[in-house]
């Protein structure tokens, strides 16, 4: 599948033919209605069904409905005919649904959700399958059972820069939590329950090969889980940003080759991997400078005052590259089971290092080649970029002042290239093909387009660092997300607004209003950015996305071999593979069933124990037909699970409850699905 | 909002205009492209826009995408520009994803997912609030916690047999549960664990005026939760249908005024309440009267055959007001709890009667004016209609032969009004305000169209009882949904097949394939059925769907008033209504919080206890404002709350963990919404 480039003329007929549109109309709309065809063929450059014309009952219609030219425009821009696939795929986290969504674009339907730390039992996910182990591995020190989290930012993997389509990761801010998703099934094969950290917020972001996925910190606590009481924050309270090293062969995280810098408790907020000229480099913005702790109730300034008097926060600037060596040489404290770089080490080594920046940042976006970082103040107006090359001459010459702490700040105008005035509450960007950028701003509102300046300028006609224009959206932009958009090569194309507010878009269904993804199309220069279409998002609270070119997926149609344990992605050398092979075995009190799974039956239909045994029951769907999915409900007993064809899982568990239970197919696979039963006998 | 009624000339221009296409094009493309403008007048019988005309853009990207005039036609039928509202509602069931899904029609877009079995965090549904409570209610005995369903059948409260638009019922078939969602908040508001039965799977469907929300059975099972081995499966196995009477002004289901019907052990499939003509019956089909009981690795035959070895099954024909009348007598036997009316009195008094049916029958569908059930035969390739009028005749004349249980049998040729062969797999059947019937046809991959005899014949141009139409659907249609297509007066101009199988439709997101709803245009009379959109369904089943006008709900925008606890639907006498009356209390070793939650802070920002107390927090939104929803997330402890405008909620636990915590707000409510946030401290 390819992505469509489209040829437009940049220009609407009925302009161009103005003057003439004083001719009288009816005697010429026989001709009209004849030559329409014609029409068709000249102006589409591919038409691919010469002669098919324009239908006249969809005129009635559009003229019936109100809708304007802009309205058929995206209308036909977005609708996907039967069996058309997008040629993008978006993947939005779910905020605090705990999931994560892949949606088409432009057709902004949602394809799938992947259950990541919330049990899902459509797709199997924690209902008695390999998603248990998963889950639980991610509870607090292996007691407190965490069954959700607050997602907040996908991060696809990459390679030289580029999403390769392989993984992609999401943080959990409500527990300090990381995510491993495999793409070539779109599950989650690993969570982490970080440690030391009770918040995140600055992840999930990879390095421009996916060597560290970064997961920076957001409100600051005692490392490791500790007690203090707040008035020794400023000296037992910190904060914690975690560089977490992939292991791409196995597809996991590895905690051993992995670690974590300390640093002052300011609330960090969301982080970037530098790419291109900045690899090495990453960057993280911060808020609360100020040290505050609330206490609205006890006369003191709450959150909101407290954390923004300062006119600048702290951009922190760090050099992965030296931590990781400093990581290796050993210069580290081990707390929690993981290697901790103290942040007086950061200090010394010249991993960290400060820049101001303007009022409550929430954005901090590398540009393409990596040259230049955006920061979006929501309390400022402007956005503030800061140039890679001006840090480093920064840093070559030294002499700084330093924070409360001792980490070196480097002044504004040692480091920043320009400021553009976009609008109110600028909060994150993302970049296109042609140059410009997109910023979101809350309290406006509105996306803006902007252009880049530096090697960036001769992409477009206006003149860097100039704002060009504001498109009204609907309502509260939180996050933005563009095609490749974070990539070392944007797509261009689209834009999508991530509107935290709906308000009136949608039909009324209760007082909980879903969020409102708003599809804009950036393919034109200039100020002729265009909304297309209105998404209800109404079952997760998505932060931020990333979208991928869909032919850089090369999902399973089916599991390579039958007996396919997504755990491990091999085959489970446990697995039946033939019914032939099926059988219940008994040792002592413990009953292994090995079960295979076929349109339309189970073999075997009847397990008979007794109350009190421990059950180990493995399944095999023989299956490899794409889409012969079988589900496995065991009733009264918590389970069920989704086999895709090939799929092997296990579930284990006390047969606690006497009485005769079912076991069925919970996927409607054949016109015998229903008759796909078998019968669970516990004897009392 | 209204629906909009659409007039069209049935009939193609280019078609009409066919003989006039010789004259050359390229001289009257000019001519065409100034005229354009007046056609889209002459074509509009309703043109709100004059002189928009079509967008020379749209026509070069209809060209370059290879749009046919039906996809054109369908893009404009089904895009809804920024604002404007979808006219239908469609609330569809998950499947084992256990929740419901609420979707505009025409467009196709998801607005809600309502939680009902399995935990929801986005809505803050399982996560400490309300949710918690309703959850418990539907474990097995208090004891066994079950935090999935198997969503099987919406039914939405009706009045004279008309949708209401105040309440939606839903069965879980694995555990055999019910649930009330209340449409002024589309929020779940009662589980009800059906005593003595193991699986359901004929509901939910409610009487005409919701006096009763049916719930039919599935496999049969030792009434109870009691154990018998599979040998005595004929004497101690038993099917179940459950008439719970439902309280419209508590809303909620009142099961000392329910009671439950006790059937042979056949396999109780669909059910559907009598209406106009029929009100007081009730039908039910059922398979496996062959009393299989499975076992291929025994030898013997496996359920898919065994089930399916006699010609004809047993439609279930009951007097649910002469039932009524039995239970209101006390000719009942209270079993787990709920009175049952035991199969012997059934057969007595005359509540129960079997008429045969054909192969597997999977749909038993009353008529909008109740004269007729039809029934598919999934092994059969015909609907078969039984006439109403014809029971009872034939219930008046009696002398029938009785099944090995005793049931009376009325034979066929007593009961039938007609067959109608439509092809392959035929399952389920709506209606439309034309005189049509559409019926799945899973194996065939098709909606059927037929036109209906009697009362209806005079509706449409074709001849009763015949076929008039199959339109392809992508793939293996289960369950078909049409504009209040199972009331008194169905609405015709959409169908939607419910196709459970997608393959090929959507971008490959790996082997868990999403479901398709694919929308049907029934607008236009004869063989003009046009499919319109697909729509993939990703994180769900949905196995029946019902379709209402989205002017009939009337929820609310807002609760009505500041503390609302959405349990009782009332203001909580404890809530706190205002900042200063927000406070911390201690009893021994009980903390009483009381939290005020607005844009953006809670107050208190500090919340101070020791490890092992006792915690009990109320939280109130203060907000009036439409879509003004807090989150409240409290780190480690697997807390998460959604707090909508006005509402208030209470969560109890154990502070088993010390540490410093946060606790913040998961919805971006505002520009300073990370500052949104308090510190939960523990000391050790």
């Amino acid at each position: 599948m390819s992505v469509a480039t489209e040829k437009r003329t940049g220009e609407h007929w009925s302009d161009r033919y103005a003057g003439l549109l004083a001719v009288g109309f009816t005697t010429l709309v026989i001709f009209a209605l004849v030559v329409w065809p014609g029409i068709w063929r000249s102006a589409g450059s591919s038409v691919q069904k010469p002669g098919v014309g324009l239908p006249a009952d969809a005129a009635t219609l559009a003229g019936e409905r109100g809708l304007t030219s802009d309205d058929i425009y995206a209308a036909l821009k977005t609708y996907m005919p039967t069996g058309q696939l997008d040629p993008y795929i978006m993947i939005a986290s779910g905020g605090q649904s705990g999931q994560m969504l892949v949606i088409g674009i432009p057709s902004m339907r949602i394809l799938r959700l992947i259950a990541v730390f919330t049990p899902e039992p459509w797709q199997g996910y924690g209902f008695g399958g390999e998603g248990d182990k998963v889950l639980k591995a991610g509870f607090v020190n292996d007691k407190q059972p965490l069954t959700w989290g607050d997602t907040h930012h996908p991060g696809l993997s990459e390679t030289k820069g580029e999403y390769d389509g392989q993984f992609v990761f999401i943080n959990d801010k409500a527990n300090a939590r990381i995510a491993v998703i495999d793409l070539r099934d779109f599950e989650t094969k690993q969570i982490i329950k970080t440690p030391n950290a009770i918040n995140d917020h600055g992840g999930t972001f990879v390095t421009p090969n996916t060597e560290y996925v970064v997961e920076g910190p957001q409100y600051a606590a005692p490392i490791g889980y500790g007690y203090a009481p707040l008035d020794q924050y400023k000296d037992k309270y910190r904060g914690l940003i975690t560089f977490w090293a992939f292991d791409r062969v196995q597809g996991r995280i590895d905690p051993a080759r992995s670690f974590q810098i300390e640093l002052p408790p300011y609330w960090q907020d969301l982080c970037d991997a530098g790419k291109g000229v900045s690899e090495g480099w990453a960057f993280c913005n911060s808020f609360n400078t100020e040290l505050a702790t609330g206490g609205i109730e006890l006369g003191n300034p709450p959150f909101e005052a407290g954390t923004t008097k300062n006119d600048t926060d702290f951009l922190h600037i760090f050099n992965w590259k030296k931590a990781e060596e400093v990581f290796k040489a050993g210069k580290v404290e081990k707390i929690g089971g993981i290697a901790v770089i103290r942040l007086q080490t950061a200090i010394d080594e010249g991993i960290l290092y400060f820049t101001p920046e303007p009022k409550s940042p929430h954005g901090a976006d590398v540009t393409p080649g990596g040259e230049y970082v955006v920061v979006g103040g929501k309390l400022d107006p402007h956005v503030t970029i800061y140039s890679y090359q001006k840090i480093q001459d920064a840093l070559k010459a030294g002499g700084f002042d330093k924070d409360a702490y001792g980490v070196p700040i480097i002044p504004l105008d040692k480091t920043m290239e320009a400021q553009v005035e976009l609008g109110l509450g600028p909060l994150h960007t993302v970049y296109d093909d042609k140059g410009y950028a997109y910023t979101s701003l809350f309290l406006d509102s509105a996306v803006a387009r902007w252009a880049l300046g530096g090697p960036y300028a001769s992409k477009h006609p206006e003149p860097g660092w100039t704002l060009v224009q504001k498109l009204p959206v609907h309502y509260n932009i939180g996050h933005i997300a563009a095609a490749e958009g974070d990539t070392a090569s944007p797509d261009g194309q689209y834009v999508v607004a991530l509107n935290k507010w709906s308000i009136d878009r949608f039909a009324n269904v209760g007082p909980l209003l879903p969020q409102n993804f708003q599809l804009v199309d950036i393919a034109k220069t200039g100020d002729q950015m265009k909304l297309l279409y209105d998404m209800p998002i109404g079952m997760a609270e998505p932060h931020y996305a990333q979208i991928i070119k869909a032919d850089k997926l090369k999902a399973f149609e089916v599991y390579p071999e039958v007996g396919w344990d997504p755990g491990k992605m091999a085959v489970d050398p446990k697995a039946v593979t033939a019914p032939e092979n099926a059988r219940v075995e008994r040792k002592g009190n413990t009953v292994e069933v090995w079960m295979t799974v076929v349109r339309s039956h189970f073999t075997p239909e009847r397990v008979e124990i007794n109350k009190g045994d421990h059950v180990i029951w493995h399944l095999t769907n023989l299956e490899r037909t794409r889409d012969a999915t079988h589900g496995f409900a065991l009733s009264g007993y918590n389970i069920n699970l989704s086999l895709e064809p090939g799929e092997n899982q296990t579930i284990e568990f006390d047969a606690t409850q006497s009485g005769v239970f079912t076991y069925y197919c919970t996927e409607f696979c054949s016109a015998l699905h229903l008759e796909m039963v078998g019968y669970f006998l516990v004897k009392p």
